[in-house]
């Protein structure tokens, strides 16, 4: 019998798999998973589930049909769920599933780089400018 | 004399800043290093500096367009150099910088996501198509 850790199963299925080539479907994986909306509202969802207007006064500045389409690729890869509770007016909510609670760590990680690097890219894009 | 931990510093930095809020500098920031071809340039140059031409080759499928685009943002915002050296022909080539460096373990945790969940990714597909 042999025993394969995480990190040897990781390195296999990512032996078989290579972003770098067009064809491959990590692409289009890759496709979903970055983009600003969709890292602002996996991180919206890091506390709980959220109703879509919450959601949409959270992420400042997201338009209707953005948000719509974000959250319709997100639930479509299995990143999010959507559930549904028949009221009036219908409830709608957002969460993670275990696949998106995953991905929220790097996620995180991408949002607080982008925070607490802005007076470095600032300062390298005043430099660009001269 | 305070001493502060490089945490603590992180932490500062990032209560000035807040990417949910549209107005918020690192809003923009996060769209740059947001993106599936920023995920595949950075990455590329993770082992060294690179000829446009060799990028080209390397990230298959991007256009001449896509490619120039994308590396005129991360030059600007300081994520990458470009290195002219006057030969016939002039040789251009790219390589990251420090803050590309620093940027570059959650772009490569992100690829390697994509690479590793495509058969989750795959199944919720088919599942949400039923």
């Amino acid at each position: 019998m042999t025993t394969r850790t995480a990190a040897q199963r990781r390195d296999e299925a990512r032996a078989e798999f290579e972003s770098f080539l067009a064809e491959c479907p990590s692409r289009d994986i890759l496709q979903t998973i970055t983009g600003k909306w969709t890292c602002l509202v996996l991180a919206s969802l890091a506390d709980g589930s959220m109703r879509y207007n919450a959601l949409a006064r959270h992420i400042a500045g997201i338009s209707p049909r953005m948000l719509t389409q974000t959250l319709r690729a997100l639930e479509r890869d299995g990143l999010i769920s959507r559930e549904v509770t028949m009221a009036v007016p219908v409830e709608v909510r957002y969460s993670l599933t275990e696949l998106g609670s995953g991905l929220l760590g790097v996620v995180l990680q991408l949002k607080t780089w982008a925070e607490t690097h802005v007076e470095a890219v600032r300062a390298a894009r005043t430099s660009y400018q001269e």
